[in-house]
C-alpha cells in the first residue's frame, strides 16, 4: 500500500482514474491528499465526492512559486504521502517539492516524450503530421516535461482522426495507463538505475 | 510502375529490401540507378547482383557538396527517375538534388521522428531510456531529419533489449515498412495537404 498525494489544476479525469482503480482493486494505494491549483477545478468535487481531503489553491498562491511549492510539500508531508502524482497539473513543480519527494513525484504527458513537451502536447502532434504519438508517465525533475520515463505507450494517428478524437484516445489510453504504472510502483518494481534508466522489475 | 533510384552509404539492406519486394511483386517499381556515397559500401554489390547500374562517388567528390549533388541530379535525370530514396545515406541531400526532384525524395530514420533525429538515433533512445521508439518515413526537406512524416511505426523497447537487440528489431521493422510506404507512392495515394501534413487515401 502506497499513499498518494494528487495534484490537479483541471477536471481530474486522471484523478478519478486513480481512485476508480483503488476502488476496484486493481491498485494498492490511498489518496491522502488532493491539491488543485484552481479553486474551481472540477476535480475538487471528485476527491470529496470520494472523501479524499483537499487543498484548493489560487492565482495568487503562486505569486511567489518557491512559497507555493513548500507550501504544499509540508501538507503532503503532514499527509504521510509516499509518492505525488501529477494529474493534470498546470504548475511547474519546483525545489521545494522536489528536494521532499525525490524520484517521487510522478507526472503524465500526453505524446511520446521527448516529441512534444510543454502544454499542448496533443495539438503540436497533431500539427506537426506525425502518424504515432502516444502517451508517457516519467518522474518529474527540475526540466519540465524531462526526467526518466517510466512507461509510454503508443497511440496511431488515424487519417479521419480530428483533434477531438485523437484527445478522446489518448486520454482514454492515460486513465488506463497512469493507474497500472502506479501499481508498479506500489509493488516495488520501479527503480532508477545508474544511468538514470527506469527500470522495471518483472513481476 | 514508378521508377526508382536509390542513395546509400553502407550495407544497402534497406535496398535489398526494396529489391526483394520488386522481385515478389509487392512494389510496382523499378530501380533505375544506385548512387553510394562510398565507393566500398557492399549495397554496391547487392546493386550489381540484381543489374542495376551504380554510381560510386568518394569523399573527394563531396569536396563541393552542391556539385556533388548536381552530378547525382544529372545523373537520376538521365536514368528517367521519378523518386529518389535514401538508405542508409549518410549524407544530406541539398538544393540541387532536392529541386530536381521535389516532394520526390524520400528518407527512412530508425526513431519515431521528432525524437532522436541525427546520425544515431538507435543509440540515443537507447541511451535516452524511452520505452517506445520506432521507424520513421519522410520527405526530405532542407533541415536534416525534418520533412512531411509519411508513416511511423512504433517498436518497443524491452527491459532485456541491448542496443544490438533493439536495433535488430529496428532494422526488421524498416525492411518491412519501406517498401510498403513505397508502394502506396507508386499507387499515387500519397499526398502533401496545404498545412504540410501527409494525406494517405484509401484504397
Amino acid at each position: 500500500m502506497i499513499r498518494l498525494g494528487v495534484l490537479i489544476s483541471g477536471s481530474g479525469s486522471n484523478l478519478q482514474a486513480i481512485i476508480d482503480a483503488i476502488a476496484e482493486g486493481r491498485l494498492d494505494a490511498s489518496i491522502e491528499l488532493v491539491v488543485s491549483s484552481r479553486p474551481d477545478a472540477y476535480g475538487i468535487e471528485r476527491a470529496k465526492q470520494a472523501g479524499i481531503p483537499t487543498l484548493a489553491l489560487n492565482k495568487e498562491s503562486y505569486a511567489d512559486p518557491l512559497a507555493a511549492d513548500t507550501l504544499i510539500s509540508g501538507e503532503l508531508e503532514k499527509a504521510n504521502v509516499d509518492y505525488v502524482v501529477m494529474a493534470g497539473y498546470m504548475r511547474m513543480v519546483r525545489g521545494p517539492l522536489l528536494q521532499a519527494f525525490p524520484d517521487r513525484i510522478i507526472n503524465i504527458h500526453p505524446a511520446l516524450l521527448p516529441s512534444f513537451p510543454g502544454a499542448h502536447g496533443i495539438a503540436d502532434a497533431f500539427a506537426a503530421g506525425v502518424k504515432i504519438t502516444g502517451v508517457t508517465v516519467h518522474l518529474a525533475s527540475e526540466i519540465y516535461d524531462e526526467g526518466p520515463i517510466i512507461a509510454q505507450r503508443a497511440v496511431e494517428i488515424c487519417e479521419d482522426d480530428t483533434l477531438e478524437s485523437l484527445e478522446q484516445r489518448i486520454h482514454s489510453v492515460e486513465h488506463q495507463l497512469y493507474p497500472q504504472v502506479l501499481q508498479l510502483i506500489a509493488q516495488g518494481r520501479v527503480r532508477v538505475d545508474e544511468s538514470g534508466v527506469v527500470r522495471i522489475r518483472e513481476d
